[in-house]
């Protein structure tokens, strides 16, 4: 193996990519992430790789790899499996850095595709080039354009911001993901594929020492090596956040995954206390693994576990409660100060949970526009408070930004909202528009308060690791 | 107490209903409840009370309930707390039957409110009027148009569907959720605020009997009587599902209860084992409280608990699979003639899950609304397999109704879909309109495998407590 950190920033950031497959224009193949290179602003050489075509999209196409007049970072392979050694052997002739196998039919097929798998990842592997995949969707960095998905993407911009997702599916590609329409800042995404070189190593490693990147987020079926990977985890921890996904937790699903990417799980359940132990923090589903991350993304950390809650209904607070105790966060006991100033807009709003329920129907309209910010603040000045989950009245609306716009970044305290309402059509904007302004916004109660106990179990697995 | 199902059947279908509080026009009040019942299609007779007034929406105005000319079956009050019991004494004199006591300030709020409540109770009790709340926004059943909610509605159809709901709280009501833009069908809605009478012994024996209503879900903070209740879940289990959500499991949030209905939790978690002996089943959060109920609502009970799953992922499925070994769910092991079938479609569909991904490149467009459908219907034959998760294809979007339109109901197979999408806007709307045929959609392969497990559960349970 060569030394990750170089190889990896080959990667994400090539000066020259190729792309072998298909160039037929559709859904799918070597077309499709030629186009998305250019949509996206990529600005590196591009060269097509296709003996069938001279041009296309303005670009030059060379019939072979080992054509391309100069050697190539990062060469993307989409052509059917039996054809992979020979363009491997293209890319060894080439001097070719780094190759993303984006073909299937290897280890995750039969027998015959474990054989061509060990076959190429021998050749790179002699040669020096590092390969991802095979059967990958490939990479994605907002920041210089290079999107590598062979799945055509319905739109045309992904954020730069600092959350790495890495994973065993294509699910965290931007094909799958609405990233636009949600604002999701993206830093870097890797899909390792059946993973038969570069691996979570590599990528922790490396996005650990990534400034763009602020939090990291894991999907692993399978770790290749257990014990180097906590090693690394425990290196990475003390700097910025490592979530981990573990499917894979019965029998049943061991099974589905060796015909997913190939790989047969050892039985690495010994890992995972130590995966615990060494700073990881822990998810349940992938929309957890997605969405708690925005919360390190753009609100500070938090000082402490002392939780206030802002509710619409005395229910919620109820259910909020609940997930807040079981996950080790504490109700704020508000200082009598605060206590005042909630019992200046309304008697009926001096508690946590804040329930502005029954306060409600005295200030519809515009009132709302003043006391909700008022009740905010009060919270947030409050000495005994660390981080607050929020309901946005869906009666504020589109005035929300107007409201938190000024909040934002005014207090070392840690947010997370939710915006109850009676329409499922316009909710997305409201939310889009919140986490523009940083403000992530979660789909109910529990999960803003399970996203703000992640980030309260980090401040304390990290104190705790210094401590050590 | 008087026998229970008579006088919930007035509360749920009354001929007659008085809105006793403001009749300002806004977001809150009398006015809003009147409208709403006109709005609805209320078709009894309505009689705001308010002394200021002479008429609105077209409607005489009565100073005072005892001065509307007949017996009322269901008086609404929505003033403030201290005007309650003087209402309450007009409604003794008028022979109201039933009351529904939307006002707060009662038990949830002090010692006075708590005093005030069992002075209102019990001048009900002894005149034998039923009464719901208070601190609640009260009942909705679409099929007569009785909307209750003192908050407006921001639509003005709620579809009649079969699932009824009842909890301790607001946020279970039209005011709060997207009914409409969803296609949720309800039968009832009930929310029991402070339940000083009415509760969910009276509901659960109502509802069981209740024609419209085929499955029932509770969010219950506080048990009034746990034995009894236990005792009608046992009854109504053979009949239909009761899906039960149980907040106040941490010390915390038993105080957040008692400020939020006034209702301190005994400690009956004594009644936890006994009913899940009765067969009531238990849900995690208000999400799946709500969403879970679609299947029973508008899905065949499956046969038997062997699953098959359509996915667009290998790793959706791998997680698929985890959530369903872990809920009780057997991967169906597909026929041959099945796996004859997909692999006649393509060779690397012949498994289960039947993943997607790999063959969508080689079906693009057109192709897939003949080949998704195919796969579908292959699924849906094999006498191995007892219910469906399915991945419905971003790529098919609109088609999706087209294709489901001809399958649903033609298997007696249970089904829950969802949408994976790289679009937020426009997801919810394929999502109501598979809604509207009869076929559940979900946020995630996840929860449409939990919805698939619970139903599972319940035919279990139903067996065995017949067995018994």
């Amino acid at each position: 193996m060569q030394s990750g950190p170089n190889a990896i920033g080959t990667l994400f950031e090539p000066d020259s990519v190729a792309v072998v497959g298909s160039l037929r224009e559709g859904g799918f193949g070597g077309y499709v992430t030629t186009k998305h290179l250019l949509d996206f602003g990529y600005k590196g050489k591009i060269f097509p790789v296709n003996p069938h075509y001279d041009s296309i999209l303005g670009l030059k196409v060379y019939p072979t790899v080992n054509e391309i007049p100069e050697g190539v970072d990062l060469v993307i392979i989409m052509t059917g499996a039996g054809a992979v050694p020979r363009i491997m052997e293209e890319c060894v002739e080439n001097r070719t850095r780094v190759a993303i196998i984006v073909s299937d039919g290897f280890t995750e097929r039969d027998v015959e595709g474990a054989g061509l798998q060990r076959q190429v990842s021998a050749m790179a592997r002699t040669a020096g080039i590092r390969l991802l995949g095979p059967n990958t969707v490939g990479v994605a960095n907002p920041s210089n354009g290079l999107v590598t998905s062979p799945y055509r993407i319905i739109y045309e911009r992904i954020f730069s911001g600092s959350i790495a997702i890495c994973g065993q599916t294509g699910l965290i590609g931007p094909q799958n993901l609405a990233l636009e329409e949600t604002h999701y800042g993206v830093s870097k995404i890797c899909d390792f594929g059946n993973k038969c070189d570069i691996d979570e190593i590599d990528l922790l490693q490396y996005l650990g020492g990534d400034d763009q990147t602020s939090v990291i987020a894991f999907h692993l079926e399978q770790i290749n090596n257990g014990r180097a990977f906590v090693e690394k985890v425990r290196e990475v921890v003390p700097k910025k956040p490592v979530i981990v996904l573990r499917p894979g937790r019965t029998e049943a699903s061991r099974q589905a995954m060796a015909s997913h990417t190939g790989s047969l799980a050892g039985d690495d359940s010994v890992y995972q206390g130590a995966l615990r132990q060494a700073g990881a923090l822990r998810v349940d589903s992938l929309a957890e693994l997605l969405g708690f991350p925005r919360v390190f993304a753009c609100q500070p950390l938090p000082a402490g576990n002392r939780l206030a809650m802002i509710t619409i209904s005395g229910g919620a607070g109820v259910m909020g409660v609940d997930v807040a105790a079981s996950r080790g966060l504490f109700m704020a006991k508000l200082s009598p100060s605060t206590l005042n100033k909630l019992a200046g807009i309304s008697p009926v709003l001096a508690g946590n949970p804040v329930d502005l329920g029954p306060a409600l129907p005295a200030y519809r309209g515009g009132a709302l526009v003043t006391y909700y910010p008022a009740i905010v603040e009060a919270l947030l000045e409050d000495p005994n408070v660390d981080c607050l989950a929020l309901a946005c009245p869906w009666a504020l609306r589109k005035r929300l930004t107007e409201v938190f716009a000024s909040l934002l970044g005014k207090y070392p305290k840690t947010m997370a909202a939710w915006v109850p309402s009676p329409s499922v059509s316009g909710v997305w904007e409201i939310e889009r528009d919140l986490e523009i302004l940083g403000l992530p916004a979660f789909a109910d109660g529990d999960t803003a308060v399970k996203a703000l106990a992640m980030a309260c179990e980090y401040v304390r697995i990290r104190s705790s690791l210094k401590d050590a």
